[in-house]
């Protein structure tokens, strides 16, 4: 079978690495409009031939996968179907569906997206595990051919991903809430934090690890995000209105002064939390363990080394170091009762005060 | 010097312990309504001895702390007062000035709030080090005694924090910023996640960190919050007001398909944060770097001794695990331009991929 990426960075490369690594008689032909990537990919054995075109990369090809950001897919997905043959199924990877979509009713034609990597670009990054049991949106419209999803699927779970079908519009609301929501709220945060601190001339205080989490993701890599705003523009100002809403409600409750229904909403908050990161990490429920570290060098590997001795594995961690560093409290989600209760007693024998956060 | 300490929990075993390991001739009184608690802080070495009320805790005392939550410190401070002699400064550790400052007048009472352990409570927590280095603010009123006030001002220097005198209400607005605004948008982000999955009968998508980052402290511990929320009312709503409009500013911006606009927005976002984070970590710039790494026990503390044995501190991190856990993102914030490089040579000697977010 023959699979022609185009766009061989993080995403493009890793499907070649996996592709050739996994799936029996896989031949990658690589096409990238910057020839410093396709060389690069090529060393990195993420393909096995690099071609000079769009066309070129799609003769003979079985199927094809366009990895590019989100704006630049439309064009190239036209480019990849024309070029084409008739039993070739062309995929995309973009974190927008309806975009794509909505440009072509080609039965050769079924948007995906993975849900991996996408912190950080370049083919350096790319690895042949990076799909592994992640969830892989799969796209098919009314005209899709079924034969060409079958085989698409098949690569997909040959990559080592679960296919998961959604229509795109769907996908499109989802992704919105849970990933284009937060980025745009993170943003206004800091925002607003710096225009307020500037204006009373303050620095920002010392404070917790509340506002660093908050706002790790503010202005992420532009080159991606300005598409994926523009792409699902119509999604995501609708979950912006509603946030907005949202704020307005809690705010006239604190005008109210309605410490039960205060109390309500914070409760409510904590529950819908926990409920969704249980659905996401499965493995049983979710245990947030609280640990006072010095933070001296080798303090987290210690803690670190333990439980993966023990076979603990920590799902989520967060550090807040103390500003003089020297001190700090550390917070791991273990899933799993057994698993949580574990970890108490070995950060307990490596002498560090540990609670679990109820 | 004999100092009273109302309430040992976190903080207030906290300022016992570095008060009696650190302050010459210190002698630390606690009470606490909970006789659990003092009992725990006797045998932590937290206090010298118990006092079986607020007016024999003040017995003889040159200075008091009222540690509570903020609903309960106005009428504690009062009885802190009404107990204390002409020459005891009474000052609390509550995270909202404004409802203690309003309550009083007298010139004994000069209010404050330690940046430092919000996160975990119970004396099982508390150390000599808590506050070394962090910024505890001090709210004098505009009569508060200038000899009491240099008193405190020096038990604070000899807690190890550093005092930052700030008006009330500037001190409530900022935290209202920085604090309390990312508390309530990460409540507002998960509750309408969970209504929007639940709508579309989806569960949580695998997506990166940016969900539970944004999330993880939503809910926060009721017992404090709620009075956070009821004593900062106004100035919250404030924010919240001023959050809504930003959002629906934003949602006006992908309404209008305006590329440039959103881009700018973005990259405004992005020099904020960078600000913000250098003026709070201090000790140059801060470089962020993207490493990929294998999820497997061990590599966390790999790279973390590494970095250790070179002195060269990881001021923030953040792990993001793919979903089968067997491989990850982790990002470093290393402050510094000289560090980051070291950093960057470490791991790529340890053999993974290392790319310095721009």
């Amino acid at each position: 079978m023959r699979i022609a990426v185009l766009g061989v960075g993080l995403i493009g490369g890793s499907i070649g690495l996996a592709a050739r690594e996994r799936i029996d008689g896989a031949e990658v032909v690589g096409y990238d409009a910057r020839e410093s990537a396709l060389a690069a990919a090529r060393e990195r054995g993420a393909i096995d031939r690099a071609a000079g075109s769009v066309g070129e990369a799609l003769e003979g090809a079985d199927a094809c996968f366009a990895c590019a950001p989100v704006g630049a897919l439309p064009a190239l997905v036209a480019d990849a179907l024309a070029a084409a043959g008739g039993d070739c199924v062309v995929s995309d990877v973009g974190s927008v569906k309806g975009v794509v979509a909505d440009a072509t009713s080609d039965p050769r034609f079924i948007g995906g997206h993975p849900l991996a990597g996408a912190e950080s670009a370049g083919v350096e990054h790319a690895r042949a595990d990076l799909f592994d049991a992640a969830s892989w949106y799969l796209t098919p419209g009314e005209r899709s051919s079924g034969i060409l999803y079958e085989r698409l699927h098949g690569i997909v779970v040959g990559l080592g991903a679960q296919p998961v079908a959604i229509d795109a519009a769907t996908h499109d609301r989802l992704l919105a809430t849970v990933s284009h929501l937060p980025h745009v709220l993170a943003n206004v945060l800091v925002s607003q934090a710096a225009r307020a601190l500037a204006g009373e001339g303050e620095a920002l205080p010392r404070v917790g690890p509340s506002f660093r989490d908050a706002t790790r993701v503010a202005g992420a890599n532009p080159d991606i995000w300005t598409d994926i705003y523009l792409a699902n523009g119509e999604a995501i100002a609708a979950q912006l209105d509603e946030a907005a809403d949202r704020l307005h409600a809690v705010a006239e409750l604190l005008r109210a002064r309605d410490a039960g229904a205060i109390e309500t909403w914070n409760e409510a908050a904590r529950a819908d939390r926990r409920r969704l990161l249980e659905a996401d990490l499965a493995g049983g429920p979710v245990h947030e363990l609280r640990i006072s570290v010095p933070n001296r060098p080798g303090i987290v590997a210690s803690v670190a080394l333990s439980l993966g001795k023990a076979g603990v594995n920590i799902v989520d961690m967060a550090l807040s170091p103390a500003p003089d560093m020297r001190s700090g409290q550390m917070a791991l989600w273990i899933a799993g009762d057994d698993a949580a209760a574990r970890a108490e007693e070995l950060i307990g024998e490596l002498g560090f005060p540990v609670t679990r956060a109820s």
